[in-house]
């Protein structure tokens, strides 16, 4: 796998972690550097690991959250640090987002998350690849 | 300089030629790679330092514009790669941003700027320090 497709993978993941709740996941693919960092839409920004995860399993416990998806996402690397800029639909509105990521070792581990509102409609973005036919 | 003190210098670099609505430090401080990315509040996602620099542009050209302010930096380095993260002041509302930087010989480049809305109020920041006497 490219390096640049192993980010998006990555980015991928976080995604699916979300999308289907998974606390374990999400505690793995961040890093475990105590100082990662998070700033969820409209929230103060977090600045420690313990902090960032325990917002995770607050969004993750909370189960009339609609469910979100990524759109677009796009991979920009700078040796070990690794950016994802994508949008990100939930509950009708889109979100920009940008992700960050450090390899370590041959895992991109991501180490900062920031999504805020984004004036672009979910019909205005690139549709998602269909799913493969089983 | 330490690498964080140096790290915290750049990112109010970038503020004072927001403040000053000076491109031409504005350009200076933004790496030269071809892909810096940028994410204004609102806006879809920049990909292309063209775009970026082309929006910092229209945006330092707006003499209507409020003034604004940084408060609470706090970087984090990870090897080459350093993130500042801050609230901006801005017309009386905060904002929550990612600055993201690479060590690009001695001096720290910007590489990406995304800002959003903040619940915070500027009145429950820190104090900036006050400005030295004369």
């Amino acid at each position: 796998m490219s390096d640049d497709a192993a980010l998006l993978f990555a980015n991928e993941a976080f995604y699916h972690a979300f999308r289907t709740r998974d606390l374990a996941a999400m505690e793995r693919l961040w890093s475990a550097h105590p100082s990662v960092t998070c700033i969820h839409p409209g929230w103060r920004v977090l600045h420690a690991r313990d902090d960032v995860m325990a917002s995770w399993k607050g969004i993750l416990d909370n189960a009339d959250a609609p469910p979100i998806a990524c759109r677009e996402p796009r991979g920009h690397i700078h040796g070990a640090f690794g950016l994802v800029l994508c949008y990100e639909v939930i509950g009708g509105s889109v979100l920009a987002a940008t992700n960050a990521f450090l390899l370590e070792g041959r895992d991109w581990r991501m180490i900062h998350h920031q999504a805020g509102p984004c004036e672009l409609k979910p019909a205005q973005l690139v549709a998602p690849d269909p799913e493969p036919m089983q």
